[in-house]
């Protein structure tokens, strides 16, 4: 286990932006990879707009070595953002390259969950780890891989899609196309559908009260409201989330056989709801779990910030 | 593309050692990777005497710098064969240490897959590829996986275990213990399962008729005889078959990204009946294929010496 400044290169100040759908957050680390300033932007329609934006933002925070841009979507490894379905217009973005020619500094772009992975894996949960796999579990299911010590990025950057993995070809469709896709169960989109799955037939009346007496608007925020007042039906619902999310860890440790998980994304902010049932799961779902050490299941440690802390640490793994 | 000799450490003369089921195949390898010597022995079975028919085998081959074992089970990184299902009285097995007994020389072990994806990255299919994945379809399904330029073992040496991703958590029982594991459906024995289903009220009545009358007799070979004399119902299976395959494929590919996967093991050898299918699936069950190119799909080049060159050449990627 290395401590964290040792990880990272000596000297630099580094700038980490992460573009969301709503908002972008830029922070800056100092060479120890501390926060030392921290500052947002409405995330703006259009490739133009958001290079203008990015280029504003990263001036405000100061003279850097590097920007690290995080980017919700498929990012290929010479830094374009090849297709993005939370942003506006977006296609075949060269971020990367537009950024550099206005900056003049070295810039590195990669997909989001692919940072978060970096930031946790370089100061957070996964600290000092050479075989781990982030999983994000938010609005859809993103994930990062560190294995043999370093970050794993693919033939064409694309590694990671692990939300994407077919888990069932008879489930529900998913917008890429497919039939059952982990993230039409494992994230926060997918305890949702559980829910209103679960509701037919006057049952998970708790939970549909929370949402209004309408079945059809019940959401993951419901479903939770009620497990922490103790709904049994709400509970069973977690309960079976909590095996599909096991599913595709056990799936991902069949694969890549990491040390640890960390868990990150919206869902993790209610991690006291899930920890138990997805941990009861995938020891019962586990190939061969006689034989190993279970893979530690943690939860991600550096919030909301970890897409950003991850983009300006990009300079450092790629 | 480096060229095989160029990729392996000069001057060394190699023995490997493929461990099965009924044979054990032992090569030697001179310093260029090419096979000089080969010899079979039977899989004797329990610890003891499969130590004693490896001593002899490697003397039989004669001297070498180094000597690599490939065992169809679970490998510790140590060197532990862990368990194998498909040999006699084998648990936590201390192949490794009990041989460098016995031997005195450089002794590694690994799982017979990953041997195989060795052997392909080094001297086959796969020469000069840093992002790939071998899999092997046989009676089971297995895999070795290319990542970052290096073989990624995992925290456990366990990689790899690709047959048992769950694609499909009501599918039918695994000897795993869990349910719809990807080779009950994308191995020698899915495929036969897959046409006993289909032979069900009165179908698929040649492939029947080649098992001797019998639904409950019908195996992959009687499919594949079907399928070659153009019967429609077995190339039907097939294409289903097909399917299974690559929707594990997809499944990887949106782990890994990879940018070739190599298809070994004993379904290899009929590849002009499955290449076919598994391409046209492939390609409609990638996720967002018109961002990338597709994975290569190849079939493996080291046939039935896949296992015993990789582990000859074990030493060199350990």
């Amino acid at each position: 286990m290395t401590s964290a400044g040792a990880s990272l290169a000596p000297g630099r100040r580094r700038i980490g932006i992460d573009v969301g759908g709503t908002k972008c957050l830029g922070v800056v680390l100092d060479e120890h990879g501390a926060v030392i300033d921290e500052q947002r932007r409405d995330t703006p329609k259009g490739p133009d707009a958001i290079i203008d934006t990015l280029v504003e933002l990263a001036g405000s925070l100061g003279q850097a070595d590097s920007v690290g841009v995080g980017v919700p979507g498929l990012v290929a490894r010479n830094g374009v953002l090849r297709a993005a379905p939370n942003l506006v217009d977006i296609n075949d973005f060269e971020v990367g390259a537009l950024l550099f020619a206005r900056l003049g500094i070295d810039v590195q772009v990669d997909n989001d969950a692919t940072c978060a992975a970096v930031a946790e894996w370089k100061l957070g949960a996964a600290r000092g780890a050479t075989e781990c796999v982030m999983v994000t579990l938010g609005t859809g299911v993103g994930g990062g891989i560190v294995a043999g010590g370093q970050l794993i990025r693919g033939a064409n950057g694309f590694t990671g899609e692990i939300g994407h993995m077919v888990v069932d070809p008879d489930g529900p469709p998913c917008p890429c196309g497919r039939r059952g896709c982990w993230e039409r169960y494992a994230s926060g989109s997918g305890l949702g559908r559980l829910a209103r799955e679960a509701a037919e037939g006057k049952r998970l009346q708790r939970v549909v009260a929370l949402a209004g007496g309408d079945a059809e608007q019940v959401r993951g925020e419901h479903v939770q409201a009620a497990a922490r007042e103790g709904d049994a039906e709400a509970l069973q619902v977690i309960d079976d989330f909590g095996r599909w999310v096991a599913l595709g860890l056990a799936n991902l440790t069949n694969v890549l056989d990491p040390a640890l998980f960390v868990l990150g994304g919206g869902l993790a902010a209610s991690s006291d709801l899930y920890l138990g049932p997805i941990q009861s799961w995938f020891s019962r779902l586990l190939y061969a779990p006689h034989l190993r050490p279970h893979p530690a299941l943690v939860f991600a440690q550096l919030g909301t910030r970890a897409g950003a802390v991850g983009a300006a640490l990009l300079a450092d793994v790629h």
